[in-house]
């Protein structure tokens, strides 16, 4: 194992830090862990495989470290509202996971992905409960969202061309039974895991990618249509994504649960729409009582070929982000789209009495990390949880 | 394209019937339908593309079809309940999905996958809140499954060894940037869809597996342990199976929506769960007055390799499920299933005080063929349907 530290010459915006890590991670396979410190500036550390081309890859953490940071400082995210209750300090997140495990609460199944029981899955099912009574109380219709989307879905709506490593590709072996009835004996391995090198597959060519955003299924289905009247829906669907080596318990995980609220309308109505979800990122924060905040905020960008569209993400606030607080840390627990009318013209979307290119905006809920959050800030104990979560789980 | 048509001899068996149909379809990539009549005995209809060797395939159809029905003749299914309450003639299924599209409540994202709004999303969400609330009356705690499972619990379990043509396997790309940046370009076929053919992915050695059935990860989760009282949980999970030609609508979806118990102690316990259990499932046909049965099974096989399995479980009636009347069909919409010790050895858990190897069983509701067969008996105006069925979607 080779392991580089680099003491950065700048700060690194909040917003940008989990992107730079993530980013990184991309360089080379070799590369097997990624650590930026809470220092002011920080110190960047970077472990990689004794096989690995250390050099190059220094000199490539370098060029992207100083492009990425460089750039991220032309604009910051604005922090629109803030909560700070008093509950003492929160725990820190792997400090939560240890926790929950050892109630038999919190069980990994393979990296990225978890079993939950106990007080961990009231909480989460309550928590989804509960956001989408909400989003009934805007007038959200019920949806039931799919997990398995066409990948020509993805690549309609512009979502692969800057975000294909975070692609979870979904493939089936090709119909041929001698294959399979030898599939034992040729593809089970040592370990107890599989290898498929030797079978014919679909995956070249793969025909489904697991739902990165829970909102993409619902252009498609308003494809070539007009919404005479707002079309809005809540929903409640499991994502993925692939996080490489960030991937790291509940705080960043492969699979996670999302209820997604969506408007889709005129320009005027997704704008009248999209103020009113912000209103209700600050009513949760201030109900359950979290220390948090409500910040402008940009999508994970991919180095340079989307780097761009955090520029004009945060100038023009298209996103605003719930981050709830961790022991020194904090999570993005939800956020607040506006697309303006880019789904409407992927899709041809039409909305209103005159026939405009629809426009859409959209709110989801990570309700996976605002369980995370929860007990992170006020423990193991429901009696000693705030009201509103206590019913949240009917105690 | 070339057609053969095959008048059988024989009868099929009802449970044999869908087992057949979708194990034809692995003899060739080239069968591009396979049809079963209903006349007894019935006629087969077998569709190849023009390239096929159709000699080869109808050969290896006659030689599939006889020892099929032959091991089928051996041991039938037992009818344990039905129900006919009367409410006119159930519609087919393809007419069911019809007017759900007509009316915007069903929309297809991709064979085998769907967005549901409206009567049938409501539907869909309020099934599952019943069933969970009637698991919750046996005693069983919330849980929440993943659907992404680790290649190697499926081996563990078993479950790969006779049903790998079922997996739907994800894989990532492999970390390299300039792959990813190229991606558009490179990756994006004329069509919209993807062809990663270039690109170094995870896909012969996928490390992931969607879950196949509701209950996999529950064993793991309690690997090496020893439950002294019953382990009894009910959670919601998204369920994927690769169905090949035979996915078909909501009848047949590759990726559907199951509520599901398990029990997981002693075998005395286990035996008496079950017998509760198939209580449940008698006491929803009369709740919702639906026109159902609840049958003997046996879980679809692998032509040859699992076919003896089929048998096994018929014989010592091992599996129950619950089949509900669609127009001239019906469909299996709940199984009750007895696993005697088998996770229990795959995974050394014990159970009770006397550390006995544990037993299990479960009970899978697949909500989505529930609603199929709600609309179909029942229709699409709410104000219709049996009161049971109107308290679940709150009207």
């Amino acid at each position: 194992m080779q392991t580089m530290s680099l003491r950065l010459m700048l700060e690194v915006a909040p917003d940008v830090r989990e992107t730079l890590v993530k980013n990184l991670f991309w360089i080379d396979r070799g590369i097997t862990g990624v650590e930026l410190s809470g220092d002011v500036p920080p110190v960047l550390t970077v472990t990689c495989t004794d096989d690995s081309d250390a050099d190059e890859i220094e000199a490539q953490v370098l060029a992207d470290v100083t492009k990425m940071v460089a750039q991220a400082a032309t604009v910051c995210p604005r922090t629109v509202y803030e909560t700070q209750p008093c509950h003492g300090e929160p725990l820190a997140a792997d400090e939560v996971c240890r926790r929950l495990e050892e109630r038999g609460w919190l069980s990994m199944e393979l990296s990225g992905s978890h079993v939950y029981a106990g007080l961990m899955a009231e909480l989460y099912y309550g928590l989804d409960r509960a956001f989408g009574r909400r989003a009934r109380g805007l007038g959200a219709q019920e949806v039931h969202l799919p997990s398995l989307l066409g990948a020509d879905t993805l690549v309609t709506s512009g979502y692969l061309h800057g975000n294909a490593h975070m692609g979870n590709y979904v493939f089936h072996l090709h119909e041929d039974r001698s294959a399979v009835a030898r599939f034992t004996e040729k593809c089970v391995t040592d370990t107890g895991g599989i290898d498929l090198s030797g079978l014919e597959t679909s995956a070249d060519v793969p025909e489904a990618v697991l739902s990165p955003a829970a909102c993409q299924p619902v252009y498609r289905m308003l494809a070539g249509r007009t919404v005479a009247t707002p079309f809005v829906t809540t929903g409640y669907v499991r994502c993925y994504r692939y996080e490489s080596g960030a991937t790291h318990g509940l705080r960043r995980s492969r699979e996670f649960g999302v209820r997604e609220i969506v408007y889709v309308g005129t320009e005027r109505g997704a704008a009248d729409f999209r103020a009113q979800l912000i209103g209700v990122a600050r009513e949760f924060l201030d109900r359950f009582e979290l220390w948090g905040s409500l910040v402008t905020a940009s999508d994970p960008f991919f180095t340079d070929t989307s780097a761009d569209y955090r520029v004009y993400q945060l100038a023009l606030e298209l996103k605003h982000e719930v981050q709830l607080g961790l022991g020194g840390d904090r999570v993005a627990a939800a956020s607040v789209n506006q697309h303006g009318d880019h789904f409407g013209r992927a899709w041809d979307i039409r909305a209103g009495n005159t026939n405009e290119r629809a426009h859409s905006c959209c709110m989801g809920f990570g309700i996976d990390r605002w369980c995370l959050a929860v007990f992170s800030q006020f423990g193991f104990d429901v009696r000693s949880w705030p009201r509103a979560l206590r019913e949240v789980v009917g105690v």
